[in-house]
């Protein structure tokens, strides 16, 4: 058996999120049909770094899994492409030890979420953005941003649904914003994230640059490790997982 | 009655056209069961400065209707908007005269085209640019489409299954090409625009940036009034129905 991994993007407009459920289009669904094509009807099962929700974007997730064929990688990048469809794209296939797990191997991923900053909705962006019609302070947001770097317990910011046991710390490398036009760009790159993380904490961010909080309240909220004291999560369509990284890659 | 004009923005990738039809979504469908919504079930008509084909977009397609309604501009445009899709948006409502006609009274419209030239496929652009992943010869085609400026019949560069009768003779204000990182802008400005004009233009545009034709042969293939001369019919994704010029509009 091959183990490969592939690096793929998806627009996640069409997809009821990753995992694979009976009569939904979900990104696992449609992987795993046109791998079962190529593999004559044997199932074979992908692995993804994480999940992503419904209307969840990706330009860099990664999944893994394995096959009896030795095949060139290329060729495996072109077969799969031609039987997915236009919102689903392989990047790269590498092949990968047998030790290699898509999920457990990674030692950093980055999400960006993406907001359209103007009193008007735009048809084109509706999908791709947050629209966000309040005028916000930049550097109050900037400000803010820098108290979620480093290691903190995210309780605070996850969804209280989440099933993930064990400990809620995790390390940010960074965490930042930035203005062009009508467009604002979060960035946050780190360890792991929790279940909803990164939309909790951009939706606390907006309440900043509207002045609804103080950038000095996030070490009190980190510290209280409480879900209630902030507001919901805020869309999935300005959501992107940007990339994933395992040991051993620069 | 109330005559109004309105300016509206749509995302044709889930519209089949703007043209009503029994049991497709269509533009004229969704804004009509909007209007007739507003007008206690009674059936309004819209009329538009020209249709769309199933998957083209428009920045600025205008339509008109009639209304036994006096109410503020601004609220026409508010509750059309809470009624509409969400790919489809009302950005301007203005009273016009009784004589006032979206169709007939057309000055001048813009289109836009935009190809994505890169050999790999993007899942983001794949509904608004057509991929094209040929090396282009940039300033080939801007001198090709000086050629295209100016008044021309342009038989050749229409559909043949076109019904309009009448005059082939248009005149092009503005026919230019810009290519900025991997994106490609085709502008069009002109008195008015055969069935498939633009997208058959923009194939040819497209033959002479792969050194397929040479600009030198624009003049003689207007001459001959030979649809057969020409490439096929390009995909709809990449073309905008930009903006709609009326008489004493400046």
């Amino acid at each position: 058996m091959e183990k490969l991994k592939c690096t793929i993007n998806y627009d996640g407009s069409q997809f009821t999120g990753f995992q694979i459920q009976p009569k939904s289009r979900t990104v696992q669904g449609e992987f795993e049909k046109a791998l079962t094509k190529m593999h004559k009807g044997t199932h074979v099962r992908i692995h993804p770094s994480g999940r992503t929700d419904t209307g969840v974007h990706a330009k860099g997730q990664t999944i893994h899994f394995e096959s009896p064929y030795d095949i060139p990688l290329y060729n495996w990048k072109q077969a799969l492409n031609t039987l997915l469809p236009g919102d689903l794209f392989v990047q790269e296939v590498v092949k990968v030890p047998d030790s290699f797990h898509a999920r457990y191997d990674v030692v950093e991923k980055e999400y960006r979420y993406y907001v359209w900053n103007e009193r008007e909705s735009d048809v084109f962006k509706r999908n791709y953005f947050y629209q966000f019609p309040y005028r916000l302070n930049v550097e109050a947001i900037q400000e803010a941003c820098r108290q979620f770097e480093g290691t903190h317990d995210f309780t605070t910011f996850s969804s209280a649904k989440a099933t993930t046991k064990g400990s809620k710390e995790r390390t940010l490398y960074q965490v930042s914003c930035e203005k062009r036009g009508s467009e604002i760009e979060f960035i946050f790159r780190g360890s792991g994230f929790l279940y909803n993380m990164v939309r909790i904490i951009v939706g606390v961010l907006l309440d900043i640059g509207k002045g609804r909080r103080e950038p000095a309240d996030i070490a009190g909220l980190l510290a209280k490790k409480d879900r209630q004291l902030v507001g919901e999560t805020i869309p999935p369509q300005g959501l992107y997982l940007w990339s994933v990284k395992y040991k051993g890659e620069n």
